[in-house]
């Protein structure tokens, strides 16, 4: 007997008849006799309607208000999922964040999860029961309901399957896997039936949104085999339908690329003019990092001449561009950084080549600049880290080189 | 300084712009230097929805489920109202039922309070903060959260300021008092500017949907002064601009007949034939009881003949019509009720003339019957108690005995 836990999205569980369609997948692990734990997310819309609320009254909300608020979806969503189950015979029960308890940090809004308590989960399991863990929330100092951000559900499941030391955690959602690249986009896309919490780290926080990332930094800590599969998919009988991601190790045969992922959700910002003197980096990235801002490309022109004036180009969120450029003229007005011009663009994607055999052959950054100029697409900025090969290009020309790049590293399905 | 306990209506926060406004009466009232302890329900159509959601799934649900997922209504608002009064710079904070907590029994979907916890509210209270409160809902055995079942917001607002000690507690709702009839059947209908809690208590248990009948209860034992008033209408700097519910001694003047209520929440059995022996009422009335079904109205044939064959007619909400006749099938079938024939009437109306004068003053009786006789309507059931007098009539005939009744009272507007 296996405990498994079974993490369905918000369009998993987006209307009543979806609820009882995912909760059958919880019958089927359950028939198969193994232990469940189910974990959800608010039904698709929700949430944003809850924080379209919150934002109407106030663009600077109180934090914990702001938690206790978005926190009703999943609560809405664990009750429903536990009657869905009871209609099916099983036993269940909601648990929410404060039940269990699952205790964060007080970084409301974004929190961490410090400990979770399975001793009234484990009793619940031992009993035959199933339980039914309201993803995303927790519970922080002073009895305050806490929120883990955006997609937080992720990682409360793969925590919770930690916790609770578990075989696996099956990510329910309405994509059957991890494709080597937007199927919508690479008509030939195919979907990856392994791949290392390495790749699916990069590829995640390079925009492929099957799962969060801190889900899978989450998995890869605490070594929680993940696998992703579509709530929608008719039970096909096999055993893992899904893509699954787990130590490198398990993995047989290392593709040179498994994957290309890209991102639009950054925006480049470039200093014109900085004099290039030690402390240069730490003057202009210390206000972003204060700030919470998270800085991912950087580039520095080469200072030429006596005077050592220089560019440096970097990448941010795009929600944060505008409170970057404002830190930016406030620290020069205050004397502390000096810049010609600053100049913005937000038309810009970064797309990634990403794979664990990168760390022992080499070739994958040059072929992408080959392709790349073969079509006429020129690179703004260029990073790379060990399995990974990113580039900066404009946004129109994403589809383009994506097909082509797909193509060029042998992903096309057959 | 007084602490004013106020309660806002599903309707009284039905959109943000509703809850902005609803705050602004709560900054009034704090600007006047008194402290302010706030009760909310969820936005109007929210609780309907999150039912509908339970019965799509079951209609039989488990009430814990069913509460922790209806519970988040009031979760949300609360959490609104609390930024809503931050944005106008004052300090809140939201409470929900189990941070507070309200204790109540394990009567999942009606829960009784037991118990409310003031320390922390006290200690918010007195660091010049509001507390925003979730109505409506508590904490139950073993962590679970309760509800108080419909319109138990209202409860959760008296319970509180009994708790609270509070000076008043205002009801704030979409109408602007409690009139001496409905004003949208009987056009000169009155509001009322004091009415005990007596006859605010009969006024709600037939059908006068201004205030739950628990709350009046709950606000009678504990001697809470209410006010109702609208959320809607403008600050006309009236102390006391709605109806409010007081001890009869603070009420100079009593009238004969303050109101006119009525209800068509009930439907009428008559159990054709029964066999009038001691013990005939509670087989009757037992399993009806058992089951939780209320028993409003109650008239028995008298019995002639020798064999002491008779009727007995009594109404029930109508909700709970077909259980009770599914109850009487059963007990028949078991040998242990006797009856002819069972029949049924949805399509009648209780109509009530309430007043705390009818304690001296007879006539009132009379004075109904000749009026609805004068008008053609025949009654089908009477019932009388100390401060009320009510009759069943056909459904149709509700205005006509409405506007004729009104109108014999006195009770018109000049």
């Amino acid at each position: 007997m296996s405990l498994i836990v079974q993490k369905f999205g918000g369009t998993s569980v987006g209307d009543i008849d979806r609820i009882m369609k995912a909760a059958e997948k919880t019958r089927a692990e359950f028939d198969r006799g193994n232990q469940l734990a189910v974990v959800v997310s608010a039904m698709s819309g929700v949430t944003n309607q809850l924080v379209a609320y919150c934002d109407a009254i106030t663009d600077d909300h109180d934090t914990r208000e702001y938690d206790s608020i978005v926190a009703s979806g999943e609560q809405v969503t664990a009750g429903l999922f536990a009657l869905a189950l009871q209609k099916y015979g099983l036993k269940a029960r909601s648990w929410l964040g404060w039940q269990v308890p699952i205790v964060t940090d007080t970084q409301h809004g974004r929190a961490r999860i410090v400990d979770i308590q399975t001793e009234d989960l484990r009793a619940c399991l031992a009993a035959g029961e199933i339980p039914v863990v309201a993803g995303f929330q927790g519970l922080s100092d002073g009895g305050r309901i806490s929120t883990l951000g955006r997609g937080g559900s992720d990682t409360s499941a793969v925590a919770l399957a930690a916790a609770l030391n578990a075989e696996r955690c099956d990510i329910y959602t309405d994509v059957d896997g991890v494709y080597t690249t937007d199927p919508r986009i690479v008509t030939r896309a195919r979907k990856i039936p392994r791949v290392s919490f390495e790749e699916m780290l990069e590829m995640a926080s390079v925009g492929a949104k099957v799962l969060q990332v801190r889900s899978v930094a989450m998995a890869m800590r605490h070594r929680v085999r993940v696998q992703v599969l579509s709530t929608f998919a008719p039970e096909i009988g096999s055993d893992l339908p899904g893509t699954l991601i787990v130590d490198e190790d398990e993995i047989m045969e290392k593709e040179l690329v498994s994957g290309l992922a890209f991102s639009r959700d950054d925006a480049k910002i470039t200093l014109e003019g900085v004099h290039n003197a030690p402390g240069l980096a730490a003057s202009i990235f210390a206000p972003l990092s204060n700030a919470g801002i998270i800085v991912d490309m950087i580039v520095q022109d080469i200072a030429l001449g006596k005077d050592a004036i220089t560019n440096m180009t970097f990448t941010v969120g795009k929600r944060d561009l505008a409170q970057a450029v404002r830190l930016f003229e406030e620290e020069r007005a205050a004397g502390r950084l000096n810049f010609k011009a600053i100049h913005t663009d937000s038309d810009i994607v970064k797309i990634s080549a990403i794979g664990v055999g990168m760390k022992s052959q080499s070739g994958v950054a040059l072929k992408m600049f080959q392709i790349l100029a073969e079509k006429g697409i020129n690179i703004e900025v260029i990073s790379t880290s060990e399995i990974k090969t990113s580039v900066l290009i404009k946004d129109a020309y994403t589809e383009l080189a994506l097909r082509a790049l797909h193509t060029a590293y042998g992903l096309d399905a057959a």
